[in-house]
């Protein structure tokens, strides 16, 4: 099968889907307002990597086995939240598929088989992994609605039949498999609840609402980044939905729910620190033309806000190179970053963030939110006070200074600054999940075996300390 | 002169002000969609004080004598950012006025004159303070433009000449008088730039270019907040606009020109200090509540986010409260609060703030980005669904647990939160200057006294050094 | 009966108490080099307020009606650990002591005589609160050992008996009393452990195990602080020691238990809290003073350095300021701080003080602890070079320089300083427990009220919206 | 020339030279109780490397061309201060040797013949880089006294005369030579600060005055680490010492002062990050014990506690990984590590290592300061109760609980920890210049660029808008 086109994609989401948005139900992604942009930014990645050889596939696909692969393919996933999460989705899967298949040889099979068909179909898949969750002290099996987790209602002879929800799935009503993993471990008794399956998105039974970072108001100028950027979640209500054998991947096995999530969770965090260092690095940029546009490159009070942000920007990057360094293999050959850099680069990133953006903030001053719009320096009456006024310094017209406010606004003090603020920290569960999910990586023993070495208990005592300088 | 209504004030902003938006001239700010809920806030200002005795005046105009009055007119302030701006505006001139009664008995008089015109007419007044400033490493003379920073052009019999711009001016376009202050110290050489004044929005010469924080979206259910409380904040754009001698209250005296500057900071950073600790209070509620319909109240770390959030509302409080219990008095009998009290708990607020919003966001989780919207829950096809998987615990609703989701995304992860973030900390020039202006109230010579005493450098010895257990 | 003389108080510790320190038994506290300058320290506070008249008392002992009692106190209390600690025991039984007597009558009785007895008899007294604990997630009656809390192991016709240890009792070995509490809430079924009572420190069967930060040093010039403030900390082992019922304030009412140890929590952060702006002014001068000494005082980031200290030392003294204006009286009519204010500043002031440290160190550099000694700069062949090359700037001779420095050490950076910092954020149960202390405080239904009116929930909508400029 | 051992080493310290520590004159280190086992520590490093192959030489003379070569080095580098010290002034002399041999060819040969004379002879060096500075905010030759910069006094024909003093030099008076370096960059007209050279420890009108992190009690047991690792600080005194000019490396050339005190920092910055990773695992581990011997291992807080550090120890690691990863190579051939990680984590390690300590005093309690001594629990009467009522939970015994306690106390709340504390973040010159050194080693003009074409200012605009998700 070849790959498809930009437009082949677009018209591929006018499949019988049921999208909402905004209360209204969207029969062609492609043409609605608040997800055009969206669709649009999907397509742009297949036309990048299209290619005619019927045996062509996108390089997302590429099953890692060396870092080189690893580094190309994390080329590819970071042009959309689509292509990134269709990454994560498959590869949790073929990362837990040797395990899968002590279980169960087909669950392995199967496994392989879908993710072949969706690279060779050239589709793009969603993650679909919390659930609604009802009351957070509560197990699944005991909630007041037994629907608060997605659960098996049904087990027929060709297929299962599934009920519940899925919340803020990425991109989902612009993908063509939902890939539906347990949100977390089940325990003996929630076999129901132990399903991990792949749904398309115009199954019968399943509707999705969606949420939008796209910009509501008229003049996209004002929106320089978010206009082209933004991405719809969406809310999976399954009723009742058939999912043949093939598609299901887990089938009651209470033990493995948890491997499932731990694998989506490793590769969501992965595609967050991969992109980390350079992200980072384009907000010490910004600041610094910010400064230089107010001729405050040279303050030294400036001079330092900026070293700080240098120093995170590195250390984000220090985290992923340590994580490639010290990548795994599973048996059947796929490669994975290692986990425990992958964590502490993911928690340090979303701690250091915020830090960052209010470093940006504080160069930017107020002029932030209250930069005339590209309306107002366009007007003939008052666009030349204006331009004279807020004139850049170090041979930055106004123009440039203003358009440089207002990225940084979009990005960081407006709508789509918001929600990035909100998911960056907690896709994936909250900073207090980040840092247990690190220690369960970190070894422990091996740091407790240090020291008692150090102090003497049970045992030889450390030969030589180590020297004073340097901390123990 | 009786005060106004609502109504008699929306009348009076169309007078001939020239202000935009957009890059749009705007007859009636009255009418236009993204200046109207702004105006609707300030209406009511004037409604709920409305007194048709002709001697009753806004209690914002009470000049504080005692820490009643000062009580009394902290309640009438906090209702909207322009009875706030006027009374730090009033207050500002006010507290000076002895000073610059000595440099020339008439700026005495014209301020006191002035203000009580204010009163008689029931006008507000914008806080017009923050110049262009061009390259901030060069003195306003200095300059590439001589305009960066607002200044006299011509001196005249009966008036002076201005030109140059003025900043972020909150409400500029909904206020009636544009008082005009010096941004910073002058030195001798910049006598032109030493002025002080107040000038009608509607005078000739002046624009007003405009943004907003209201929201752009049509739903006005999907921001409880902005569609409310939103304000506009102006680019004063004077072109050689004259002003009578009556309303100059300072021309050239170089030597007072940080004296304005610094008292109307206190001011703007009284206001802001004066509700910080409701305004937290408020937070810590929103994520009570968060908690409680998510069934995660109970929850260990839950509880710890909480006892965060307590202690920071609680600092807040003390902060206020301490500022007033050491209110200094000037030699016209003018009431401040404690200027010391005042700048170490702006900055203390404005640093803690982002973590009370972080917090916030971990509890409220991502759900705050990706909640339906109020068209979809009631929405008929999809509704039911919706509100089935987001039903509240705790005897909520899952209308009650969208609302406050919208609320608080619309509050700290939307266009509004995103502006308030910004102003937050950078209102009065980020936390950079409020430290500095904090160590210049701090009494350093009784630290050092402290110390040296402690140490036993220059005399005596502390007789009795204090308990072990108590730090020092 | 008259008030002790310094002298007495010597004395009267020679009384058949069984004190160790360093595995040996100490007959006379006064004349062992590791206690004599405590005692010295707290006879000073003997001396000091000494009055012949048979009716005077020390000022420790009156109980506050008043704010103005409450400051004399306070001035009184500050003078040592043992007078602060006297003070704590004391206020803390006459604060519980209504609740007590609604329980039964004598142990309100008892209360008060037994405050009475101290007062007449000048006596000083400790606060014996932390048990061993064992396994810390395990209840008292499920430990190991029972031993591991304090427990009375029988009760007699005359009085009960004592068993158990309890641990860092701050001044035990100098103090005339050790007034026993239970460490936290009890249970049904711990009735054994709901203990409170007084003990005399040369009871049969008690003995004090004791560690001390008094330096070990010879030069008594290198530790310029800890010579003179030092304290020993005491571990009660109590074995089978008997306590006749007049000294018996609690025997079996668990439901009382949690009382008496917030009570003293309460004093014990009250004794931190209302020092902690005069404590943290003299770190600001000190810092200030380093800065002069090493030409450093104009640099822009020193001043920043300073203003950070001072924005710290200010909301400390805010916090006490806010307790002290929101003091509540119990129906006997004594009055107690604001807990709120005095369990959020203990919380800030502990969290911040490291900090503070971390800037003095920045500023005095690592000359903190190479700085030549006394002996150095006093030898004869080499001091007039020490002298020459660390010269104080602006006007200090290197005596006060280097004797600035070794303050400073003393102070923050060597044995002491450890102690300190070790202390001071973990007196009274570490950070996590000052939070939950907090919010146990913290008027959290309030707060849900004010976010619930915000938001429209169950209700009124908030007629009012707060100003755009002031959080909300 | 054969390696010396330990006895050697030993008897090569008694050769004249000037040694003082409290104001008293050492003939021979080994022999005083305040240096006798930092001697004992660095013979070890003697006797564990020693081989008579005579042309046998220590591992850290090795110059690294590839990362074994390295890695090799760090391991033996790390076993004490005096290696990790040598190991950085040698380093720092060959990294800058190619420059300064373009300037005069025999500083480059003088360099290799020197440091070939200490790997032939097995010498250790100083690395005495820190002058007095007098001033702050004055240049050298501005100072009221001319000796606040080691400068050169005289220039003869076979070599230079140096006078003025270099500070807190680590290890100086246990050292051979003295290794002299500027401190900072110089300009024309300071060409007599602008010296480099070596000096031996015992050359004519050289003084070294001394302190020390050793512990000053009697009982070893009670300083676990300090008694073992201790290190003495020097403070040199130059007065008018002869250096000879083959021991001179740079003579008035004020261009390359700045290279010489960059190169040493990188050193001083690489040994301390080498280790970071394992100092800190320790510090995760001794948290944990600590955990497990109060039975607090399971509680959420104390898990939440562990994982911070955990995250804090493996960005340490991460750091350390890219710096080698990314290690550069000067024309002679000599490998160094990536200069801007090991600035960023240097920064990185020093800010957060205050954190860690924090929550391990937090885990260990104030147990950690009144922990009873080891005389006390050997002492017969009151050794049983001791041993009873601190029995640690976990299977441990109550020694062992004390032995942990007191290795914590003293490695970091006690003399040496406070010594440490005050190094770790001041080695250097403090967080304000190391972040100014990261300014300077990151690529800003790359961040300006990304941002640049993020926005699309003066050119493209960059093609594909990153992924939502992924923060810009």
């Amino acid at each position: 099968m070849p790959m498809m086109t930009g437009d082949q994609y677009r018209a591929s989401l006018v499949d019988g889907r049921r999208c909402y948005i905004d209360g209204e139900l969207v029969d062609d992604p492609a043409s609605h307002p608040l997800l055009a942009s969206a669709v649009t930014s999907v397509a742009a990645t297949y036309d990048r990597f299209y290619d005619p050889d019927p045996q062509a596939f996108h390089p997302m696909y590429l099953v890692p086995r060396s870092s080189e692969d690893m580094q190309r393919r994390v080329e590819a996933m970071g042009h959309s939240d689509i292509t990134a999460g269709t990454t994560a989705a498959c590869m949790a899967l073929v990362e837990v598929a040797p395990a899968l298949g002590k279980l169960r040889p087909e669950y392995r099979d199967r496994i392989y088989e879908f993710v072949e068909a969706c690279k060779a179909a050239d589709l793009r898949c969603s993650e679909a992994i919390t659930d609604a969750k009802g009351h957070r002290r509560r197990r699944p099996s005991q909630q007041d609605d037994p629907d608060f987790y997605v659960r098996i209602v049904d087990r027929q002879r060709d297929g299962i039949v599934i009920s519940g929800s899925k919340m803020h799935i990425t991109g989902a009503p612009l993908v063509h498999e939902q890939v539906v993993l347990p949100t977390k471990s089940m325990k003996p008794g929630e076999e129901d609840y132990a399903v991990a399956c792949s749904v398309p998105t115009n199954a019968e039974g399943l509707t999705i609402v969606n949420t939008t970072n796209a910009p509501r108001g008229d003049d996209t100028r004002h929106f320089p980044i978010s206009h082209r950027t933004n991405m719809p979640e969406g809310l999976l209500i399954f009723d009742n939905v058939f999912v043949p054998n093939e598609r299901v991947f887990l089938d009651g096995e209470t033990s493995h729910a948890a491997s499932l999530a731990h694998a989506l969770g490793l590769w969501e965090r992965t595609n967050a620190v991969a992109y980390s260092g350079s992200s980072a690095d384009r907000l010490v940029g910004l600041a610094a033309l910010l400064a230089e546009m107010s001729g405050a490159s040279d303050r030294a009070d400036i001079r330092d806000l900026l070293s700080e942000m240098a120093i995170f920007a590195t250390m984000c990057r220090a985290g992923w190179e340590a994580a490639m360094k010290n990548a795994t293999v599973n048996e059947d050959g796929t490669l994975s970053p290692a986990s425990i850099y992958i964590s502490a680069s993911k928690y340090y990133n979303a701690e250091l963030h915020g830090k960052m953006i209010d470093i940006l903030h504080d160069i930017a001053g107020a002029l932030l939110v209250t930069a005339p719009t590209v309306a107002d320096w366009e007007n003939e009456e008052i666009g030349a006070d204006i331009r004279e006024q807020l004139g850049g310094q170090g041979g930055y017209s106004a123009e440039e200074r203003l358009k440089l406010l207002h990225y940084v606004r979009d990005l960081t003090a407006d709508t789509y600054g918001g929600w990035i603020a909100v998911t960056e920290s907690l896709a994936g569960g909250g900073q207090y999940a980040q840092r247990l999910v690190t220690l369960r990586h970190y070894d422990l023993n091996e740091a407790k075996r240090l020291a008692k070495r150090a102090v003497g208990i049970g045992g030889e005592l450390a030969e030589a300390p180590q020297a004073a300088g340097v901390v123990v």
